[in-house]
């Protein structure tokens, strides 16, 4: 024990009524939802970067928290944090945890030693995980915080950034794979440019095409079994990020190929930045069979950045699960909180209230989903709408040409007439169940 | 002569220190940029619909125009129209013009009857060609005015609309046929949606891409030479649109095997709503060897909604040239400005000084661009900063695996180094060509 | 019965099980909230403009609805329209509504016809209104939507329009003063520019706060015992509006002398385009005695333009009637809709249902709110959180002066250590109640 | 010497036709415009922090840059800094610059300790400055980075770290005073909040407004000549900053009666993120008698963050010092550079041309602006267009009321009628000076 939770007790399940701030109101991982453990539905993980690396600071201050394993510059107090967040991930019940390698072992002063000490601590990792019930939904490589990835790792303009990155995305899937990870996620946080002066994007993209194909081989030539994800965002810290958003990167997979080898891990607040709603992701997503993983944390929709905060609105977090149930709900996938606490959140307390609270609200969302799918109103309703097109004369119209539909049009046979789009109801509909 | 324009003189090129605001100060169109007239890089379009159909009006007030044309419903008046546009084109020396089908004929009791209107319409535009310098751009189908569009045209869930859209724009393509025009495009306005909870977005996309692919074979069967062109907006009037930004209508392309037969006209205001700099989507496009023609009017930066005013900031003109010479220029493609008056520019004297103004800034922009280009400052700068990757090393790492490469980092062979980006110099070198 | 609403029966409260898509399932307009009745503490109004004037245009399209009382352009259809809309007041038993002059009588040849023309349908609204429950909320003129305003109204260059103003905000206080209005509103939607290039903005801003003056003079001459409220919006219309936010707004009110003669009106739509929250807004007001009343409408958050759509989210309403119940609730003021209906919602119904859904979601907004008020654990938090201040020595330090707290500090007797915010937590307490 | 800028020497005014990166091709500190010389006008400032304290991390990634200094925690580095500074001051010429506390000082273990060391550095500029040219525009003190202003300075819930504010204003401004500062300024980045839920805003708002008025009643007993200003920003760090626009600030200087004591430093970047144009900052402010000094510091229209970068674009910046020159010009204030290089500018030449380029860029606006007003044909513009209120009568009417001006009016005397805005002919007008 280190002390750093002190008496916080395992939370449980308390229903709805507690008051208890360190209790479930609304997440029984046991409770059966469309026939299936809500553990199972929602498969939480907690983020190790927010939780236990991130410091406190923004573009203005400095850290704010104080944590026993500052500073993370050596072995013995990395250990000390995978101490804390396994304690955490005990407390919480989580069944899935996900990091950077730049989180859970320092910097070496060579490539050689930071892989010494990836090995390191992964194996304490793997060491701790037995016997526990707490799984890897994913790893990833940080290439984006150390000063040599400054314009980028796999679209640097210097090759030798490219290779570093190459053989740093080796060794993370490598440890991801060690310790079962179920995904191996990239988000490519400076692939992309700060200036177009300075920049040239097809040959940036055609790189970044390049990496990730070497990243899909290596997947195969190892035996992973879990999925590699790429994870959109518009811009921050990049004026422009190459995986602007869903559709950019479903672009991007089927230039380069790739359109059956990677899926998206989707994050609430990117969508947002990226000018959509979460749920037009999800659901551009799942038409392209490519939703791979979520990462349900949101964004003030008055900051023009990334605020990574917990969620806590329940009707946006219900149409997100909709999506996702409606697409067959997670396989090797997951709900990530890439969340982090706010800056003035200094204490043990406001790190396992938020991950409650953040519990919470996805499993009353998911209820909610489930609900609606359930009860098929808005499947009922889509079907209405559409219904038009069942006819085989319209299916036939789709194989058809200009001249063919227009000889039908100019003859004056049809006169279509607008019929109400009912949005209004469907947003009542959806209020009953949220 | 309509009386319309009075007394305004055909403008012509007085040089920098005139100070007649009716005459051109920089666009001198038989001046040759990089061995080519102006008039042939720029291609100038005027675009029918904001300087002669729209009446002014905005979502909180109405008409503040009043034209002698309007109400704009019968075909005299659509004549009267003509007229005036075709003044016009003479007095600023235009050597194109855009419209779409509403813009230019009235809407018919039917379908019959609208594509009558359309023929005549176009049959009077033949004859004033006849003899004029002035020729068609582009032609496109306006299928987001009328209501039975509001749910979409290609994308409706009402196949009878489908079938109105298509045998719209087969008509609009032949009258662009017929009048010469350089290219055909397609801006789907309400190709998206207002609520997900109605919108069957896979099926929507689906149906666009069988559109378009109609579009495509229709072009073939017909003979036409221009290109066919898609313009992407995010949003406005739809909540969502489908053709997001470039990388997302080509992503589309890609999807449906139209990669190679559709190209983009790129308008900068778009640009900015989907959170893109214009040279970002010009040079992604350019990139992809997808860059057809260009809607140069800009969004005041300030408003949320697309203002389409007429461009006067010439940094930002010349870097969108700049993309556009460095892609070998404009083929069929050319310099539309979308672009419509303010409401309170009443008069006809504001319509002719509001492309004079255009036009001069955007001779500014390409004699700048071109001074760039033929200095070289900027690929040397962009060469420079490559130059790692013209190694062969390098260039086998592109075929090589994340094993090899891992070798190589592993064994402390390379250490990478930042090197400065330069972005401050590359910004003061383009200050000294704008 | 103008038969327009068809077989739609009164609308009443069914409770939560219902599935009637017209009915109540949580605003019970007697149950008693905190003490005082539901209806009594919401106050709904119905905005004539947006369900009865606005005929679904938007810039890119004309209008969508056909309603039995278009054109809107002769007394008889005025009167039409009048009944159909006292009936949609009877089947929602709606307390309140407010209008624009304009959305009621058709603009006449002269101003002394349009006056005629607001005197005969005011007579007859108030014929209308003997008998029924329902009441003016509040009247306003609408000054923004013919062209003789499009520079503005009381901050027009012209004077003769701020003239044709004054008189016609003289008519709407007449009117609204004759049907027993509880406040009288002014939105300058066209009170700022389109570009500072002609405007002299400080002159304008002198005119706006004679013009709001001469108002609060005329006022108190007919003894209009309501207030008068200003509503703030950043833009749309106009590129800046002088009325841009509640801080702006309450800056000039000061700065004319008239911040106890004025309240604000305050849209939720308006407070997000504004970058801030609604809850900013109104708390902002509330703490500066100023919050008059509400539109409660919302926002699209990827949208760039005022969406004016029906609320639909519960914890954001709870929010916003949190700041309403802490400041003591409505006096004159109340819950106006001023909210249309999207384009596609074509039917009497999406009316009926839109305005029950959104006053089921204030239902629920206004429950929860009044459930944290009456737990207390919000004000609780605050009195810890601020415990510091009620120290006598730091109230002494208020009145004190930098020398004498520099020596204090100087000393080193303070060391001020931080305490956690506890956001995370307080925002699941919320979620307790939402 | 300190070796940091190695050769590079002084720069100097060569001439537009100039291509060597680091001489100014436009900035002639001796050149006469409107009878003053240029740097005179444009009272050029280095900001102490961007240049030389922040080590070029962002909230993705920590330092690139590698100064000689770093880490900056003891005194002999201080001065090490210090020495750069000064012989940056003199390569550039500037005339200026700006500093926090906790740019040119390291942090004490207490708060004397802190006071020594910025006494000691104080010295050590004092000493630096005799015999030099460059002066102190401005000092402030850093309350926002430090994790006890986490909650804001003098709007913190704890009254201790309001004292430490005060007492940390008192030395910075005394500090201020000694180097014969011409101006004192106040950015409040956390004087506002993260959440409502633990905000009592009222309350904090009455602090920030003695503790401003205690800033005030200090200057004058310390005799301190120059102004006092509050520099707007509407978020980052905080989610709301209090002194969110320049309208927000004015009605908070007059709600506290500082109308005459305060005046503002108004940033572009804060413009752009606030939803304004700059020149409507500069106009409002102007329009009030409160425009006191800026930052001439430009955003990025696409990034929702201030990215404080160097100004590029004349046009705007012409703009911006027409609204200066029109309000009389700088007093006590300049044209500060609130800029910092991006994270991948590593090089002491990066720094260098980033200021010559941006004076030159400044340089090449004034000189327009000049133009522009010596031609006066935007004066001329504006007095036409209100011409109408300078007859007495439309005079009278402004001291009039209601009914007088609605008896005129229904008499039908008056018919307003709409003349043109010119708005692209005033940009055209524009755009023959930039
Ligand atoms: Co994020
Ligand atoms: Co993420
Ligand atoms: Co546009
Ligand atoms: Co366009
Ligand atoms: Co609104
Ligand atoms: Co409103
Ligand atoms: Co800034
Ligand atoms: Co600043």
């Amino acid at each position: 024990m280190t002390g750093f939770f002190r008496d916080i007790a395992p939370v449980t399940y308390e229903g709805a009524d507690s008051d208890n701030p360190l209790a479930f109101r609304h997440y029984d991982p046991d409770e059966l939802v469309m026939g299936r453990r809500m553990e199972d539905h929602l498969r939480f993980a907690v983020a190790y970067w927010h939780s236990f690396a991130w410091e406190g600071g923004d573009p203005f201050g400095g850290p704010t928290f104080q944590r026993p394993w500052y500073p993370q510059d050596d072995m013995a107090r990395a250990r000390d944090k995978a101490d804390a967040a396994f304690e955490m991930f005990d407390i919480l019940g989580q069944p899935f945890f996900c990091w950077h390698d730049a989180d859970i072992r320092p910097e070496g002063a060579t490539f050689a030693e930071s892989l010494r000490n990836l090995e390191e601590i992964t194996d304490y990792f793997a060491q701790k995980m037995e016997g526990r019930k707490v799984r890897l939904l994913w790893g990833t490589a940080n290439m984006f915080s150390h000063r040599r990835f400054m314009a980028g790792a796999a679209t640097n303009p210097d090759p030798d950034v490219f290779a570093w990155a190459a053989a740093t995305v080796k060794t993370c899937m490598d440890a991801t794979q060690k310790l079962g990870g179920q995904n191996y996620v990239l988000w490519g946080g400076r692939e992309g440019y700060e200036t177009l002066l300075n920049t040239d994007l097809g040959r940036e993209l055609d790189h970044m095409g390049r990496f990730l194909s070497m990243v899909v081989d290596y997947k195969h030539k190892i035996g992973f079994e879990g999925a590699i994800l790429v994870e959109p965002k518009p811009q921050e810290p990049s004026k422009h990020q190459y995986d602007f958003d869903v559709a950019t990167c479903i672009g991007f997979l089927r230039k380069y190929g790739l359109e059956n080898e990677v899926r998206l891990n989707i994050e609430q607040g990117h969508a947002i930045l990226a000018g959509h709603s979460f749920e037009h992701e999800l659901a551009l997503a799942a038409a392209e069979g490519m939703l791979g993983s979520i990462d349900m944390n949101r964004n003030d929709y008055q900051s023009g950045w990334d605020t990574d905060q917990f969620p806590n609105t329940v009707p946006e977090v219900a149409l997100a699960y909709y999506h996702v149930l409606k697409s067959g709900g997670f396989t090797t996938g997951g709900t990530n909180f890439d969340a982090r606490l706010r800056r003035q959140s200094l204490d043990a307390q406001d790190l396992i209230a938020a991950h409650v609270g953040a519990m919470d609200v996805c499993a009353r969302g998911l209820k909610s989903a489930a609900a609606m799918i359930g009860d098929g109103g808005l499947e009922a309703a889509l079907a209405d709408r559409y219904a038009g097109w069942d006819n085989p004369q319209a299916q036939a119209m789709l194989t058809s040409d200009l001249d063919t539909i227009f000889d039908r049009v100019c003859s004056g046979e049809i006169d279509p007439q607008p019929r109400s789009g009912r949005q209004e109801m469907l947003e009542n509909y959806v209020n009953q169940f949220v």
